[in-house]
């Protein structure tokens, strides 16, 4: 067994998060979160998406908190892009990275945005080139790659099959997504084993949901694997839509108090973490979702 | 990687769980949850504990418990006894193991049992041989083997002579507790692997604490490294006494869940674990510490 030395958190708080929040929340809160979260030492930050607000009311206004985030050097600030329009206009915001985002099942992607998982990578192909014109790498997502809430149980060489066509079309980087957090360790290792085989495994991320309290038993296996890249939310934001009131998103404080645990370097401050996380919770008037805060704050 | 093809789980909810629960219980509800425990397929319930109801007000009526429960077959019924007076009343209700408590902190030691380490183990001699002479095995509790709340940090070696001496006075099986949930999965593995080197593994198992979000990271490093008992608790039942508010127990379901995804075969049913769960937090006014529960539940 031999663990990662450094391991890079996405924190994805203010996009995957916040998006999945009830609460509405400001621009201006909106900055403060990304500005904070810089501060704690987090190298790559989903700021925001540029989508519909009509689909996604809580990401109105990305383009304002591009403006108006104060960046700091060696940091990464990433929306997520559906499409070309949305490409364009994260570009013209400054984003430092796009994301697009396909799924690992066919009903998900027919059910969630509505056409299948080939018409979502054709979809794609005109974000990647916008993006390659600009300069800007790409990130791919995708999701439902341990279960799927209306399919089940999705084959690890299903997932292989999306990842190796993102890969080809020019993604950077390509996180897996346990979206609904279904999966358990020994799938987890199958699944990254399964897909290293025909990506690249430092281009692979893990993003594990702790709906049913695997998140970090899966990102420890992960780690077995030798995956070095997770996605992560500070106070756990954002939970999980297809069970409102169950967890989503595994919180960056727990998964920081893991990799400290095993001696991983990180780059990041926890304690700093777990301040920004209590007070984002106390602005959307909901419970600390990290089990590291809330025994810090209890003891 | 060979896991453990069968774990045993130690079902710690009615007598760990409910000891740390702020809200009374009645000997009736007592015994209806060990009831339905039982027909979950639990194959060992720790279900009481003789000790004075002036120190712990939760566990008094345990002999009543004892007298009242439908015994299972091929089922274990055990209690902790802290001292000779314990044993005796135990083996008087005919409970099936006894269970003997010890810390590898000498400062934890003095502040939850007021003598030292080594007094202890001296006050188990007695309980050890009256269970001998009754023909009923005893279980072996170390606590803080991953933190104490006073010394920080505990050495696993200091872990393993604990373990020496009371699996040298006769402790059928030894139970390693993460009792303030600090430790993470590269320690859990340091841990089990120095005590294996002086008790024999299968005689081993592990009791984790969900305080800071790591139990089942913790409890997958356990089983990488052959530990195949493990302690859990319905509903996470129990709490942590130092750090009102935050999680204690490791959840039962949540435990379960973990296990079938790995294909680990443990006899019970995770279904009527969730039921019971949510049964026994009704009565206790407080919420479902499973978040496969929650999942379920939320659906």
């Amino acid at each position: 067994m031999t663990l990662p030395r450094a391991v890079r958190l996405v924190e994805v708080g203010p996009r995957d998060g916040l998006q999945n929040e009830a609460s509405p929340i400001s621009v201006v809160d909106k900055v403060r979160l990304v500005d904070e979260l810089s501060a704690c030492g987090f190298s790559y930050i989903e700021a925001g998406s540029f989508v519909s607000p009509k689909w996604v009311p809580q990401m109105a206004g990305s383009a304002e908190v591009f403006a108006g985030i104060n960046r700091h050097p060696g940091v990464t600030y990433a929306a997520l892009t559906p499409n070309l329009q949305g490409a364009e206009a994260a570009l013209a915001a400054g984003v430092g990275e796009v994301a697009v985002f396909a799924a690992a099942s066919e009903t998900f992607s027919q059910r969630n945005i509505n056409c299948s998982i080939g018409q979502s990578l054709e979809r794609f192909a005109p974000v990647m080139a916008a993006a390659r014109v600009a300069g800007v790498p790409v990130r791919g997502y995708i999701s439902c790659v341990l279960g799927c809430p209306y399919e089940g149980a999705i084959a690890p060489a299903q997932v292989a099959a999306v990842a190796v066509e993102l890969h080809a079309m020019g993604c950077r980087e390509i996180s897996l997504g346990d979206t609904i957090g279904v999966g358990t360790p020994g799938a987890t290792r199958t699944l990254f084993d399964t897909v290293a085989a025909v990506v690249p495994r430092d281009q692979l991320a893990g993003h594990f949901h702790d709906t049913y309290g695997q998140a970090l038993a899966n990102l420890y296996a992960a780690l077995l694997e030798g995956i070095s890249v997770f996605d992560s939310s500070v106070a756990g934001l954002g939970g999980c839509p297809y069970a409102r009131g169950a967890s989503g998103n595994v919180a960056s404080e727990d998964v920081l108090y893991l990799l400290q645990g095993l001696g991983i370097d990180t780059g990041v401050n926890l304690d700093a973490v777990v301040g920004v996380g209590q007070w984002i919770s106390g602005r959307l008037g909901r419970a600390n979702g990290s089990r590291v805060a809330l025994a810090r704050t209890c003891a």
